[in-house]
């Protein structure tokens, strides 16, 4: 048996892959260890809930959509976007220290072709030995699945939502 | 469209269902939420990080395994602490104070048949309207499913011990 860095994958249409990330990241935290959290999300102001929590432990969720909410004039100005963001969560992968790097929701400018695939994949496949990487998403690409050595899909059996309960502070933010 | 406490089950043999409960109790404790996490847990010294980056929430995780780690001498013996353990977590259920409860590992002890599925279900069931609870474990019986709003089933797709990595701290515990 050996030791090194994870590449998790928390993928699938279900509830609880941002959250698990959280999770992972507050179990690194309790052990004492630098976590760095990027989030490529859509909506910018939501999940505030979390951003404070992490506050609070001393981490800063670095909220890539900010500002712009990926609400982007066109092709090529999500890509600059989705670019800029991407360098940030680079630099991140590139340093030796990180105990552990989230990139939450990073499947979405995948998805959308804003970021190049091969590039990211380069970029984690690179990182150091130690680092664990846990990415988040829908719709995860077999590349990266074939990358990864934990892959959970995330399975939506039942969700409030189809039941007419509206979305509520404290659980989806 | 309605609010109202939600009971979430995430269930399935993958990595993240403990770790998704951590991310919905540090999103609601972020909005100034009151959280009480139960934990009927297996393995009671494991799971350190979690445990110490929730004191440091404010959150006081109820390791209910703590001493005997369910490691009990007969089954009337592990009904016994089993029983103790519930009317604790059964206690925060009927209390109107919190926002959100969570059972960890609830299905295990359900499993062993050491509670008794009906009444925990009773309990869910008659608890505060207000109250969300997210209840994790392998194998949810069909009885709980059927009375959850939300359940995500997180489905073992690849795990990094297949390939011969070692638990590590800060990642298992």
């Amino acid at each position: 048996m050996t030791r090194r860095g994870l590449l998790v994958v928390l993928t699938g249409d279900g509830k609880g892959k941002s959250t698990a990330a959280w999770g992972m990241a507050l179990r690194a935290v309790g052990r004492g260890r630098d976590v760095r959290v990027f989030q490529f999300t859509k909506a910018s102001s939501a999940r505030l809930g979390e951003y404070r929590a992490f506050a609070r432990l001393g981490i800063t969720m670095d909220v890539l959509g900010q500002g712009f909410d990926w609400d982007c004039r066109s092709a090529k100005h999500c890509e600059q976007l989705a670019g800029q963001s991407w360098a940030r969560a680079r630099a991140a992968l590139q340093s030796d220290e990180p105990f552990m790097v989230i990139l939450d929701d990073l499947l979405y400018p995948l998805r959308q072709g804003w970021l190049v695939l091969d590039e990211v994949l380069q970029s984690l496949h690179s990182r150091p030995a130690h680092m664990h990487v846990v990415v988040t998403g829908r719709n995860a690409p077999q590349n990266l699945l074939d990358l990864a050595d934990t892959v959970t899909r995330m399975g939506l059996t039942k969700h409030h939502y189809m039941q007419g309960i509206a979305p509520q502070r404290g659980i989806e933010d």
